[in-house]
């Protein structure tokens, strides 16, 4: 850990984001659940979709771009299948709603797959593809996204990072989440918000040329697509069906969250797979953490030092961190700071 | 079209390869759809999965490695959801029963999964996920596959490439269909029999190091995962869900098409969406159309002289092969001679 982070505890920090959101008009337990995914964000290590989220989010929702008493809808019930709307409101919050009534026509259905409309930002899409670990199911997510990629062969961004979230029972579970970016762009922000360049092949400038300016990245030009042709062609596949199936709002239609007036229109798609309908869970993890011990046990390439299954990164940062607390970078501190000044809420206590 | 490919009309491909698979003990309708799959393939271009694997499917049948006359069997019937067993069959034939089998469920309860286990190397997996097509619905296909790439930070190969398919209604249909390698392992072997060297950036040697020898990658190195830690962790959690559901059968423990004697222990997942459960498919595949033609226009970078959507160049590619023929090299035309002699197969009859 560079030692210019400061540390927070978890439940210091899920006190404060609550309270952020609550008095930027959210319902208590909607504020406390969208604090508890940024913080379980942070815990992970994922910090891209953190707090460094939060200026953008409260501006949101204090401008009109973001409802904060949104009514999830189901606008189409089709037992296994449904499409839901989530009335605008904060992503983190109507995205577990719509998770969770995947997961409840996975219980009866044995399969489930529910489409929200009328969403936002939702930040990391392994919030949501997780909670079905916890009902025994295999769980999917994914989303359209904000455009900021050029399809392949092209030199404007047209499509979004749209990540791809599965979530698999096992000990620990197998916790994939990938943007379709060849890295999220919040590894670009972070990069420019610290003043550092990005490696070559992250993004392109505004001609399609290879830079390492993230800001150049990021305002004129694109992030690259994950395997040129194969992410491109992905995140189209993705955003064809869920825009279409939505109704409206494609990639190039959403609104991203600097913006602090206008719905986002994001669509997202869950899925769950019930695996006690097939086969005993317990003989289903086994399986699975037979699969990952030999992975794991793979001879090393040089200069690797481990094997990691998906989300094992995570799942031991989230244990390291809940007990030594979370590092903040001297910027996340300042915003949240502000804000708490602004809505006159105690300081964040630090550890560290 | 380089001129040391000779011409064949897909017509007579598909008689003479019908044949051939019958000669091999497959029944009639088997034989001809399996035929009919190899030909789309090479209709489509994508000859890395297309009478290239001839040979080896024959050694297969013939050398007791492949059931000619597979029983698919329901091993767990979950309404929605499904397990099928392959009876050690020819991965075409008995992929296309399961995805008929998803589609059929999921005409009855909106979405279907299935997953099959007990079958074999199926080409290519827009094979199936195009089936959804023509009942107006979102196709889903992915398998496990022979370990042929080392998982991120490892040197020996333990993890399938693993392809996704999906196929979205539209006029032409979007179809994805990617391997999860950096390239299709078939492409390898193309340039290993062709005697040309592989791009750096496809493949790695036994020591995990860069290596251009197709040889050298497809015998003691490895294929590299598309985008690195990314396409090795979704080959992983693809992995994990169908070979921890199969009960059996994780990429390692499967046997590749090169062996002629013993089952392929290839598990598959179909999957299908019935888009007028939730909204007017002419509606549906009308925003895909429009979405694919704001892509299209995209102004195009350096180099690039067009912007293909996922499946365009294979739609186009079977327009102009229906009509020209398909073009294969001297080795496929002598592959398949020395097949039709031995099996008293009248000669196939070229084009050019």
């Amino acid at each position: 850990m560079a030692d210019y982070h400061s540390l927070v505890d978890a439940d210091e920090l899920r006190r404060v984001v609550t309270r952020i959101f609550e008095k930027a008009g959210m319902p208590g337990d909607d504020a406390a659940w969208t604090a508890d995914a940024l913080v379980r964000t942070e815990l992970d290590g994922t910090s891209s979709h953190g707090v460094i989220r939060i200026p953008d989010y409260v501006a949101r929702l204090e401008g009109g771009g973001l409802n904060p008493g949104p009514k999830v809808r189901v606008v189409k019930d089709a037992g296994a299948l449904a499409i839901l709307d989530g009335d605008n409101g904060m992503g983190h919050v109507v995205a577990k709603r719509a998770m969770e009534d995947c997961i409840e026509r996975a219980a009866q259905h044995n399969v489930g797959a529910v489409i929200m409309s009328g969403s936002n930002h939702f930040g990391a899409a392994a919030l949501y593809s997780r909670l079905a670990l916890e009902r025994g199911m295999v769980g999917l997510c994914t989303t359209n996204s904000v455009k900021i990629i050029a399809p392949f062969g092209g030199k404007e961004k047209k499509i979004g990072n749209n990540p791809v979230s599965i979530a698999v029972p096992g000990d620990p579970p197998v916790l994939l989440d990938m943007a379709l970016s060849q890295v999220a762009r919040g590894y670009v922000l972070q990069a420019k918000l610290s003043g550092k360049p990005i490696p070559e092949g992250w993004g392109v400038d505004s001609e399609g040329r290879p830079s390492t300016d993230p800001a150049e990245v990021l305002e004129s030009g694109s992030l690259s697509p994950v395997g040129g042709y194969k992410g491109s062609g992905l995140s189209i596949a993705i955003d064809a069906v869920l825009g279409a199936l939505a109704g409206g709002g494609h990639s190039h239609e959403i609104v991203g969250i600097i913006n602090a007036e206008k719905p986002g229109n994001v669509t997202h798609f869950f899925g769950a797979i019930r695996i006690d309908a097939l086969r005993p869970l317990a003989d289903f993890t086994a399986a699975v953490n037979v699969l990952c011990d030999l992975l794991r046990a793979t001879p090393k390439a040089e200069g690797a030092e481990r094997i990691w299954m998906p989300g094992e990164i995570e799942h031991e940062s989230a244990g390291e961190r809940r007990t030594s607390g979370i590092p903040l970078l001297p910027g996340r501190i300042e915003e949240i700071a502000k804000l708490t000044r602004r809505l006159d809420i105690p300081d964040m206590e630090l550890i560290g």
